[in-house]
């Protein structure tokens, strides 16, 4: 059964989806309901913000992906800034742009991924805006978060002689899109891996939470644009350059075989693929190891060292060969010209 | 001279606007240039968050208004939602997704109507998010806010006796976007006022302030879909009714002598002309003439007592006639089908 939006009206629809979307009513005051929301922060911490847009046929389209994970994943990116930050994520607020072509049943779908993702990450839903559009679907989330002052970390604080980190393995994602936009079989069991990674990412915000409670990382941020944009960026804002290792970069089996079957380098795949949504950081030298085993005995799997901070301004990559060579450029900008 | 937005890319256009953000720098420790804000909430404070997203050919029409006034508009209609709630407005987040066809220029001109506001209301932005639209230009504001937990006025607490008031004119802004759409000459001296009413709306963000401040509400919220539509929402949540006197209406010379020469009934553009952007709010019998005289005091102008806040759940007129009737329906619904 199709239902119009309009036999439903925007009251109708917000009494619908208004519906568990508040796992942690403890500092609550005001959800959804009012004029803006209304909620009381732990006393002494500090509050983080971070908004994404999301636009159909710019970040997302809908004949390759389902309205499930299109809302899994718009919260999903947000969470995965916060544990960026080290930061508890508290509250999402989402604005929703519908075309008329939507269902009813569309928009519950994706406000199902919504609230499944708030609850996997105890977030609530406190708030939002929901109207029309006459061209895309456009998702915009913001997402509220707080830490105790002295734990944030930002992408400033990286120093020479630090250790370079990655919380996951690089490139699925990118890959996972390559096969999509190719045309590939996507339910193919031996790359759903790829492809998952690319529809559903899973951020890291426990691991955030854990690096900077143990007061790891000297700087961090998400991978959202690719190792070779990203890490250029934590350089910039410090003021120092990097070695990676090409040897050390972590390419999970599946994006191997991908890409040899596709005749693709894995290189430029985790290089600059994006939408990674893992966690890049530095650590002091002193503290790579006790890390390593950490993290490992905590999440079961491996913190992957890819490379050292240094000091000249530049960032490097030294290559299978034993060369050094500047690290391809690449990644993501919002504003590049339609291709073709 | 046009300067296509894949030009400067998406790091450069951050680079530009990222100027003159922060009027207030006091409580933030990161804007915009990491993965999150960081801001550090007055001690004991409790915290608020509004938002809205405005679509291109919904919300504005880029050929009847110019950037800067949708720059300022689109912080507006935020400062509008804070000020109903009696807080005091912190910091704004802006996502834009833009067209291809806009220019640099056009950007920079939204930006600098964005600052404007920022600045009159001393507000911070601190962050958001720039990325490509296939379609219209959306503008989505998010805006936090504080107050005391005490002062927060929320819809709901309106109690049968209360007067019921609005701190402006209302149908101005209706009769404006009713004479551009008509396609009347909005530059003219006579009717300016109305098409500024709609183009570039004053949020009363010190009137709310200073309302809480002073106890005068026992609810209140800003009107953005017309009284009619509005209210309505106050004695739903309040679980009371309205008796609204026509006579006490508030209407403006411009709006009397505009509807009079297109032969609209100025009440039904007052009603549910929408955008009115001044706050509805209920009061205790007992304060009024306290109010009216300190209001008048404070901002040397009235603020307006249109009806009373009654036992039964219905929301009555009682017109010029003294006849008592249900108060006309009216207002926006955003997911209202296309006309024709």
């Amino acid at each position: 059964m199709v239902t119009h939006l309009w036999e439903v009206g925007e009251f109708g629809f917000i009494d619908r989806i208004n519906q568990e979307m508040i796992p942690r009513p403890e500092w609550v005051i005001q959800g959804i309901g009012d004029d803006a929301s209304v909620f009381q922060p732990k006393a002494g911490s500090v509050l983080l913000l971070t908004t994404d847009m999301l636009v159909e046929e710019v970040h997302f389209r809908i004949e390759t992906t389902t309205f499930r994970l299109l809302g899994r994943k718009s919260l999903a990116v947000n969470l995965s800034d916060m544990a960026a930050m080290g930061a508890e994520p508290l509250d999402a607020y989402i604005c929703l742009a519908v075309p008329s072509r939507l269902t009813f049943e569309d928009l519950d779908e994706l406000y199902d991924g919504l609230r499944e993702m708030a609850w996997e990450h105890r977030v609530n839903i406190l708030g939002g805006d929901t109207t029309r559009s006459p061209g895309p679907l456009v998702i915009n989330v913001a997402l509220t978060g707080q830490a105790s002052k002295d734990q944030v970390v930002f992408r400033s604080g990286a120093k020479p002689g630090d250790l370079i980190y990655v919380t996951g393995t690089l490139g699925d994602a990118g890959a996972g899109l390559d096969l999509i936009t190719r045309g590939g079989n996507w339910s193919e069991e031996k790359f759903r891996f790829l492809v998952e990674a690319h529809l559903d990412p899973k951020p890291h915000v426990w691991e955030g939470r854990f690096l900077v409670e143990r007061g790891f990382p000297t700087s961090m941020m998400d991978l959202s644009d690719g190792l070779a944009s990203d890490l250029r960026r934590i350089c910039e804002r410090s003021k120092v350059g990097a070695l990676v290792l090409e040897g050390a970069i972590p390419i999970s089996e599946a994006l191997s075989q991908y890409a040899l079957e596709v005749g693709l380098s894995p290189l430029s795949l985790a290089l600059g693929g994006g939408e990674d949504y893992c966690l890049l950081l530095t650590v002091p030298a002193s503290r790579g190891a006790e890390l390593e085993r950490e993290f490992q005995e905590k999440f079961k799997r491996p913190i992957w060292k890819v490379g050292e901070i240094t000091k000249e301004q530049e960032i490097l990559l030294l290559d299978r060969q034993g060369r050094t060579l500047p690290l391809p450029q690449g990644g993501w900008d919002s504003f590049a010209p339609p291709q073709g």
